[in-house]
């Protein structure tokens, strides 16, 4: 039938990202401006809308703002204006990049979009308060949004603040506990833990713009249910490329993971194969920390237990489980298909 | 007139202290409990209940609890229940763990209550990763409070935690400022810094309690106001114990702020004196920073300049402040009189 919607050509994610970021850019600009100068000036250089000098650089580092996007989609989603998602779109992303900056003094990565990391370039202490200074603000400005539900927004932002906090902590300490053995990380603890760290904020976006778009309950639990398992994707996707990623497109030094012996989806499905790459694997893993001829080492027994096509599979698996997810839920078409769009292209990455 | 209130005898502050931390206590330890293991872990170390090993210090090293009581005492004040005011009582406490944690990181600071700080003990990205764990709880917590005045009360804390990572933000900058000259912290910037780390919470807690007690906003706000001036009467004070406080009662080494180079009310007062102390004063912080001996000639010069006699006046002035800002507001008078013990209390370390 000519003239109805699917008709029109879709656009593609990178077009749903810039609408997203262009519509919620001005509140951004406004909440990073209410910041103390200095703070400020850390947090403009961390979303990479200028240097250390404090000079403006024009969408050069600036992140894709798959958050904020997420939040707009969510309100158009449940028949919304879009405006009244903008106050979680700039929650969310504040909060992303509050946690980007403390994860980088934690996880010690001098690296964050081919830039030095904040710690880097302003000193660890100056990240840390650039980090609770952008938290506060994210806070603050959700719960000072008009209308009746900034309460319920606020509640929301807060349990994905502590099932991100909770996620971290989980990584951190899974550095500390061996590869092999009763003491080794499982499936499920794998799950939980990146579930923590990348899709509760996912979901919390996506059900923020539902909450702030008036939505009923069952819609807003069916977004963030779909926006952690596109967490759980992405965070397979990042655990590939923190592997095989080109450090020209990831801004990472190369096998950063496994210089850091971090658990990661790719190695701990490779060990559980059983195989004899496995096994090779696994003594590798328990004498060292691998130097950079036993990192390619490692990276190709990975590959070869089968840690990587494991890895691709969870990719794939949480993907459908979150197009589904939206699939059978109710919402506007032109957001649906926009969604369908970005998850997809999300994933891309790496399929 | 025997039988009247005035007759009994008033509580003293530890007294006062001890009531409401008890009042308290189940719903800070069920805060904490909530927290992932290993941050919990962190913030029982960091609020004095239990050492390194997880093993229980029962009082050891615990905190008076200054702002939990002022948020309980803010509720009674206006005629509340002061079960209402403990959400905020535990949403208080658990920022001002979050802000010692992070301020150590920042500050370098390895002393906390004569013990290791948390970054000392566990290392700094754990302690960054305790401190955001206690702020979301915190946030969380209040956010979840029952009632009507939810909203109202993390849009509070809210505020009040914008200052106090401004505040903060002003002492480190202050840290790279000259002692003289154009570039000089002046008496106004240093009280605005001294009011957004010190002032900001402790307003906010007397602000709390009488919010979820249901105050009228003049109510609220003098008592936030009240709360303010404690907090520059307990800056005041505290910059005199960091020059000569016992390092046994304070905890921290000797001249530690002088070593620092922190830009504190004594020495910023002795300056602006102008007398001839002044200027050797003056001459001595700009050529480095004091090795022992010389800390100790700048301690006797600030003194000799008039800059502890000065501070002591400002402590006077706020605690004056804080008092009459209590008289000049309708209270019930058992918690006003138990106010101003606590007032009083707080401002005699050094009077």
């Amino acid at each position: 039938m000519p003239g109805t919607v699917e008709d029109v050509d879709a656009p593609s994610a990178s077009d749903v990202l810039r609408r997203c970021r262009e519509l919620v850019r001005p509140a951004l600009v406004d909440a990073v401006g209410r910041l103390h100068p200095w703070t400020g000036e850390m947090a403009a250089y961390a979303l990479g809308w200028s240097d250390t000098a404090g000079t403006l650089e024009p969408g050069g580092s600036e992140g894709k703002g798959v958050r904020q996007a997420l939040a707009v989609l969510g309100a158009e989603a449940v028949g919304a204006d879009a405006a009244c998602a903008v106050p979680g779109a700039v929650a969310v992303e504040l909060v992303h990049t509050f946690s980007l900056l403390h994860d980088d003094v934690m996880d010690a990565d001098a690296l964050r979009r081919r830039r030095p990391a904040v710690w880097k370039a302003y000193g660890t202490g100056p990240a840390v308060l650039a980090g609770d200074a952008l938290l506060a603000r994210a806070v603050t400005g959700l719960a000072g949004t008009p209308g009746d539900h900034a309460a319920a927004a606020v509640r929301r932002l807060c349990d994905a603040l502590n099932d991100l906090v909770a996620g971290q902590a989980e990584d951190l300490r899974f550095e500390h506990r061996p590869w092999d053995g009763p003491g080794a990380v499982g499936p499920e603890e794998y799950r939980s833990m990146a579930e923590g760290k990348t899709g509760a904020l996912l979901g919390c976006a996506l059900a923020l713009g539902a909450v702030l778009g008036g939505a009923p309950e069952p819609t807003v639990a069916a977004l963030d249910r779909a926006g952690r398992h596109l967490g759980l994707a992405f965070q397979a996707v990042d655990d590939i490329l923190g592997i095989w990623g080109d450090p020209a497109t990831t801004g990472k030094p190369v096998h950063a993971d496994l210089h850091r012996g971090k658990k990661t989806h790719p190695v701990l499905a490779a060990l559980a194969g059983g195989s004899r790459a496995a096994r090779e694997l696994g003594t590798l893993l328990a004498s060292s920390r691998p130097t950079d001829a036993a990192a390619e080492r490692v990276a190709s027994l990975v590959e070869e237990a089968g840690g990587r096509a494991a890895t691709r599979g969870e990719a794939r698996r949480h993907l459908d489980a979150a197009r589904y997810a939206l699939r059978a839920t109710p919402l506007t078409r032109t957001a649906a298909r926009e969604l369908d769009v970005l998850f997809a292209g999300l994933a891309d990455r790496v399929m």
